[in-house]
C-alpha cells in the first residue's frame, strides 16, 4: 500500500476500495458508493453524516489500527456527537479526513439509500389461537365477611368464567394488581399467557392485544406487527441487522465472537437494541404523525408540534407495553448470538447447537422493552446450519401434511434445503455464501438504489445494457451520467451469468473465453493480472470507476450455484426419489430472481418451471403463525426433531456432484419447453 | 422545647430522649444508651462510629428537618465516608455535634452491643424431599452421526436416568451449558428444580447443594443455612431488619410507604440488601477465617492475610452461587414490602392481602445474589394480619394432623393466634404492639447488653434487685457503677409487672397504689406530672439517668397482655370448646419468658402449666421444612386457605373481654399447683 491511497471498508454495505489520502469520509463514501446521508451538502450543519470509525475490529483485516488514521476532532462535531458516542468512535463524515486505512460503519440513520427489503406478509391460512388472551373480570370488593386477597379474588372469577385453575402470576404484574383493581372499581382486564400465567392487568375494559413476529436474518431483521385478536398485520417493519459491522456472514460473526472476549456480548446487545428500535418503529406507526408549525401572529413566536393524522385513518396510539407477545426465528447462529449462547460450536464440526427446543424467555430477561411480564417465544432449531428460521418456513408451508414431494429452498446468506412429504422430511444446508445476494463480489452490493438489477449483453457487439434500482430507463435510453450505477445486486447476478455465457464471453467451465471477445470491455487488469469484463464505464457510475466482473467473481457465483444445485441433487438421491413435485423458493432471492434463468443456470434441480413457486418470507410467515396460533409452537418443536439433518459434505459423492454442478449451464436439454423464453444459444450450446 | 436541649431518637434501638445541645452524637448515644461503637476512644481514627442522620423522615415525628441540626462536615470524615454515603446522610458520630432535634440511624456495623437473638434451629422431623436435586450425567460427545444439541443431549440422559420429560432450562443456565459440557469432558452435574427446570450446570461431579430458609421478622431477619442433601443446618445467621429505621412496627412501615412516594422501593431495597448480606454472612462461615500477619525478617516488610482454619474443622469454601434454593416467610406486611407489593390495603379494613398463594420468583428478579437461575419460594399468607410466618409455624407444628386442640401463639411485634385440630383451625391476630418485647416503654429496649432481664422487688422495703444482660452478678452483689443498666427488655417486663403487683406497688387495675408505697422510688415526675417508679438509680446505669417505669408504661403492658388474653379467649369461645389441650408459644418471647409468670399475669388463657410449650422460632422451622421438603410447600398453600381467619375486633363481646383482660392478675385461683413456684401473695391476692 502506498502513501497516497488508503484502503477503506464501509459497513454494512461492504463497499470497499482504495481512496486518495486526505479526502473526507463523505467523499470516500461517494467514491465507493457507500451512500452516507449529507442533507446540508457538507456545510457541517445537519449532523446527518455520523459514522463510527471501527478501528479495533480493523485488525482482523490485517490492517493497522492507529488513531492517526483519521483527522483530529473538530469543534463542529461537539454539536452533534455526545461524549458517549464520541467514545464509541462516532465522527461526522463531512469533517473527518481519511489519513489511513479505515473500517467505517455507517449507522442506519446515516444511510442515504435505504435498503430495499422485500419481506411483506403473505396471506397464509392461520387458525386463531394466540398464546396471550384477554379476560374482562368484574369482582366484588373485599369485606369483613370476605377479605380474600386481590389475586385470589380475580382467580376465582377467572375460574368461574373460563375454568382456569392453578394460574400463576408474574411478580411484576402482581405489583400492578392492587392499584388496577381499585382504579378500575373492581373491574379489570387481565392477559393470560398459555392458560398458565397472568402477565398483565389493566383497570377497566380493554379489547386490544398485540404481538410481533420477528425474523432475525443475518442481514435484515423483519417483523410483522400483529393484532392478536383480529390477526391483522398492522405493520411490517425492517432494519438492517446491526451485527453486519462485525462481519457479513454467519461464520465471520462466529469468528468475531471467538476472537473478542466481549464479542458475543456486543453482538447480542446490538441485536437486542435493534429489536427495541423495531418495536418503537411499530409503535410509532400507531400514533398520528406530528408536524412542526409556527403559532399564529400575535401569539408568542414559538414553534410547536401538532398532530396531522391522515384523513380516514384510525390510529390506535399504542405503547410498548401493549405488545404482549413476541415470536422470534433466525438461523442457529443468529439465534445463539441473540440469546448470548456460545455460537462457537455451531461453526465447528459436527456443528451441534446449544439447544434445539424452543424457549419461552421473559422479555425483561432479554432486555426487550415490551410488557415486562411477557414471554418471548424463540422458535426451535433443527441443526447447526438449519435453524429456527427454517422451522418457521416448515410450519408456514407444512410439507409434512402433504402427499406431494416438496423441495423447499431458502436462499439467504446460507442455503437451507428441506425435501420430503408427510412420510419423511430431510434437511441440509449448503454453503452458497453471500455471492448470490451480491456480497463478496468486487462490485457486488445489496438491492439498494444504484444497484444493477437487470443486465443484457448484445451477442454481436458485447455491448452492455442494464437497469439500476431507482431509475426506470435502461442504459441505452439514458445519458451516461444519468445512470449513477454503483454495483450489482443479487437479481442482476444471475442475469449477468446467463448473458456472459450465452454471448460466449465465458465458457461452460466459467473461464473467460479469450478467443471469442468482441469488445474492449474484456481486459486484463494490470494491477491484479486478472481477466475482467467492464459492465459500466466510470462515466456511467456514481463511484467514478469502471464497474467490472472479474474471473474471481464468476468463480464465486459458480461456487454458490454449484453448492446449491449439488445440495438439491444429493438430497434427492438420498431420499431415493426420481424428482420432486414442487420447488418452493423462500427468501427475498426467490421473489426477485427470474425463475427461468435460475433454472437454466442450474441453481435448482431440473423440474418443470410451473412447479417452481416463490414463497417469499416464509420464515417470517411461520413465525407469525406461531404468534397467532399457539399450537404452531408445539408443531415447531415436533418438526424440529423430526426432520432428518443430512450433512452433505459427508455424502460419498459430494465432491464429484459439486464439481459437476459448477459447470454452466446444467443439462438445459431437459427443458425444451423453455425454448423461446430464453436466448436460443443457451438451450442449444452443449 | 428549649434552646439548651435537643430531642434525639436513635434507630433501630428506639432509644430516645433530650440531650444537651452541642454534645457529639457518640456522647448522645451514651446518654441514651444507644451503644455506638467507638473502638478508638473518639480519637477520630477508627471510623467505626458511622451513623446516618435521618432528617427527612424526622418530619413524621413532628420535628423540624433542617441541615443545621448537626455541625458541619469535618475533614476527618472524608477518610471513612465516601461521597455516596455522605449524600445518604452518613456522618462520624465522634465529630458530629448535635445542634437540634435528630433522628439517627445506627447501622448494624456501628452498634457496640450487638443484639442477642434467639432463633436457633429446633430439631423437628422433616422428610427429605428438597425442591432442588442434583444429577450427575455422563454423555457422549457430538459426532456427525449424532450432532444433537447440548441441551437435548443432557435431557436424553436425564430421561434415561430419572425419567424426566419436558424439562425446561433457564436461559442463564443454558448460557453456561456448552462450556460446562466441554470443560467437564462431557460429564456434568445439573441441578433440577421441582423436576421441572434445569437451574444450574457444573462441569464434572459435584455432591453439595445448599439453601437458606429465611424468616423476615419485623425486627429481626433470621436464616437457616442448610445442606439440601444431608438436611444439616450448617449455620444460623441473623441481622436486624434495616427497615426498623422507617418505624418499629408493621403499621408505621405501612404509613411510611403511604407518606413517601419512594417509601416502598426504599424499604424493599433495604431488606433485599439485608438478605444479601445475610447470604454473605452464611457463605463467609464456610471459609476459614483469615488473620493479618507480617512476613518474616528479610522478606519485604509487608503485611498479608493468611488463613487460620480451626483445628479439626472442615471448611466447605462455598460461593453465593452454591446457594440454589431459598424459602422466605414473614408477616403479610413484611412479605408485601419485600416483594414491592403495595402493603397499604393490608393496613386498612378489611385488610385484604395482594396475594395469599405462595410465589416462585427468580432470585435475579428480586435482586438476591445466589445462583441466578434459582427460584425464591415465598410462603403463602393466611390473611392481612396472619401472614406467611404463621403458615411457617403451622407447617412446622402441623396442628391439622392432631386430635388434641392446640392453641398456638406467636408473639412478635404482633400477636398471631391459631386454634384447633384436624377438624378445624381458626386464626386471628391481636394488636399486642411491641410492648411485650420492650419497645414503646420509656426505658424499654431489646435484649442487648445492659438490658434488665430479671427483676425482684422486696415486698417489705420495695428495694429493687435486678440482673442485666452481659453481667452475671445481681445488683445486690455489685457496686452500683458495675451495673451499667440501660433499660428493660421483654423478659424483664413480665418480671417487673408481677413484682409491682405482688408487692402492692400497683393495684389490680394497674394504677400506682399511692397509699401502699414504702420507698422514695415511687415519685411524681415533675416534668410530665406522671407517677413513676425508679428501677435503677442514675449511678447504676450506663446512661446517667434514673431508669423508671411510668404509669403509661404499665398501661402499655396491660394493653398488650389484655389484647393477647382476650384474643385467646374469644377464639376459644368461637371454636365452642371448653379449653385447650396444649398451648404452644412461638417466637423469642416464648423462649425467654417465664411460663408461670406469663400464665399468672394473664397473658395466655388458663391451662395447666405442663400444657404450655415453647416452640421457639417455629416460623423459621416451617420455612426450613419447606426448603428441605417440597411437599411442605403444597401443604403450606393448602393450609393457608383452610384456616378460617376471625377478625377479633368484629366479635360481639370483644371490647368487654379486652377490658376485663387488662386486669391484673387474671383468675390466678385456677392454679393451686403453682403454689411455691411463685410469690405467695400473687396466688392469694384477689
Amino acid at each position: 500500500m502506498d502513501d497516497k491511497t488508503a484502503k477503506i471498508i464501509f459497513q454494512p454495505s461492504g463497499r470497499r476500495g482504495a481512496v486518495p489520502m486526505g479526502i473526507s469520509v463523505i467523499e470516500a463514501s461517494r467514491l465507493l458508493g457507500a451512500d452516507i446521508e449529507a442533507l446540508c451538502g457538507e456545510k457541517k450543519v445537519c449532523g446527518k453524516c455520523k459514522v463510527r470509525i471501527e478501528e479495533g475490529f480493523f485488525e482482523k483485516y490485517g490492517l493497522e489500527s492507529k488513531p492517526s488514521h483519521v483527522s483530529s476532532w473538530q469543534e463542529e462535531e461537539d454539536k452533534f456527537i455526545d461524549t458517549e458516542d464520541r467514545q464509541a468512535g462516532f465522527r461526522l463524515g463531512c469533517v473527518t479526513k481519511v489519513l489511513g486505512d479505515l473500517l467505517i460503519f455507517v449507522p442506519e440513520e446515516s444511510r442515504a439509500g435505504k435498503q430495499v427489503v422485500s419481506k411483506a406478509a403473505r396471506d397464509i391460512h392461520i387458525e386463531h389461537n394466540p398464546a396471550v388472551t384477554l379476560y374482562y373480570l368484574e369482582v366484588d370488593k373485599p369485606t369483613f365477611e370476605d377479605p380474600t386477597g386481590d389475586y385470589e379474588r380475580i382467580c376465582a372469577q377467572l375460574e368461574k368464567q373460563s375454568g382456569f385453575k392453578d394460574l400463576r402470576i408474574d411478580i411484576q404484574t402482581l405489583r400492578q394488581l392492587p392499584a388496577a383493581l381499585r382504579k378500575g372499581d373492581w373491574k379489570v382486564t387481565v392477559s393470560v399467557w398459555m392458560d398458565q400465567e397472568v402477565i398483565r392487568v389493566r383497570p377497566g375494559k380493554f379489547e386490544g392485544s398485540y404481538g410481533m413476529a420477528i425474523d432475525v436474518g443475518t442481514t435484515t431483521v423483519a417483523a410483522y406487527f400483529c393484532d392478536l385478536g383480529t390477526m391483522e398485520v398492522i405493520d411490517t417493519v425492517f432494519l438492517m441487522n446491526p451485527q453486519c459491522k462485525y462481519g457479513e456472514d454467519v461464520m465471520s460473526r462466529i469468528t468475531y465472537h471467538m476472537m473478542n472476549a466481549d464479542g458475543l456480548e456486543k453482538m447480542s446487545n446490538d441485536i437486542i437494541a435493534a429489536l427495541n428500535s423495531l418495536i418503537d418503529q411499530a409503535i410509532e406507526g400507531t400514533h398520528p404523525p406530528k408536524k412542526k408549525v409556527k403559532k399564529k401572529k400575535g401569539e408568542k413566536d414559538a414553534e410547536q408540534w401538532i398532530e396531522v393524522p391522515e384523513k380516514g385513518k384510525t390510529y390506535r396510539r399504542l405503547t410498548r407495553e401493549d405488545i404482549e407477545d413476541i415470536t422470534i426465528c433466525g438461523n442457529t447462529a443468529m439465534h445463539h448470538i441473540l440469546l448470548k449462547l456460545d455460537p462457537e460450536h455451531v461453526g465447528m464440526a459436527p456443528f451441534p447447537p446449544v439447544i434445539h427446543h424452543s424457549l419461552d424467555i421473559k422479555a425483561r430477561d432479554l432486555g426487550i422493552h415490551i410488557n415486562p411480564s411477557s414471554y418471548i417465544f424463540v422458535l426451535p432449531n433443527e441443526a447447526g446450519f438449519v435453524g429456527a428460521d427454517n422451522v418457521g418456513v416448515l410450519i408456514a408451508e407444512e410439507p409434512y401434511n402433504k402427499d406431494e414431494i416438496q423441495l423447499i429452498i431458502d436462499i439467504g446468506t446460507n442455503g437451507e434445503l428441506v425435501l420430503g412429504n408427510r412420510h419423511k422430511l430431510i434437511s441440509s444446508s449448503c454453503a452458497t455464501g453471500p455471492a448470490l445476494e451480491g456480497a463478496q463480489l468486487s462490485y457486488g452490493m445489496r438491492a439498494a438504489p444504484g444497484a444493477m438489477e437487470r443486465i443484457k449483453i448484445d451477442p454481436e457487439t458485447h455491448e452492455v445494457d442494464y437497469k439500476v434500482i431507482g431509475r426506470d430507463a435502461w442504459r441505452q435510453y439514458s445519458e451516461p451520467q444519468e445512470m449513477q450505477a454503483k454495483g450489482i445486486c443479487g437479481s442482476g447476478i444471475l442475469d449477468l451469468l446467463a448473458e456472459l455465457y450465452s454471448t460466449g464471453i465465458i465458457t461452460k467451465s466459467g473461464v473467460f473465453n479469450k478467443k471469442g471477445q468482441k469488445s474492449e470491455r474484456f481486459r486484463k487488469n494490470p494491477d491484479t493480472g486478472q481477466n475482467e469484463f467492464v459492465l459500466a464505464w466510470a462515466a456511467e457510475t456514481g463511484i467514478s470507476k469502471d464497474i467490472v466482473i472479474t474471473q474471481k467473481d464468476v468463480r464465486q457465483i459458480q461456487l454458490a450455484k454449484g453448492a446449491l444445485y449439488a445440495g438439491c441433487k444429493l438430497m434427492i438421491q438420498r431420499m431415493g426419489v426420481e424428482g420432486v413435485d414442487k420447488v418452493k423458493i423462500a427468501g427475498a432471492f426467490g421473489t426477485h430472481v427470474d425463475r427461468e434463468k435460475a433454472l437454466i443456470m442450474g441453481l435448482f434441480p431440473d423440474c418443470e418451471i410451473k412447479k417452481i413457486e416463490s414463497i417469499g418470507n416464509a420464515a417470517g410467515d411461520g413465525c407469525r403463525a406461531a404468534l397467532l396460533n399457539r399450537e404452531k409452537r408445539a408443531e415447531a418443536n415436533w418438526i424440529s426433531r423430526n426432520v432428518e439433518y443430512i450433512e452433505l459434505t459427508m455424502e460419498e459423492n459430494f465432491q464429484q456432484e459439486f464439481m459437476r454442478a459448477m459447470q454452466l449451464p446444467h443439462m438445459t436439454d431437459k427443458f425444451p419447453h423453455l425454448e423461446g423464453l430464453v436466448p436460443a444459444k443457451i438451450l442449444h450450446q452443449k
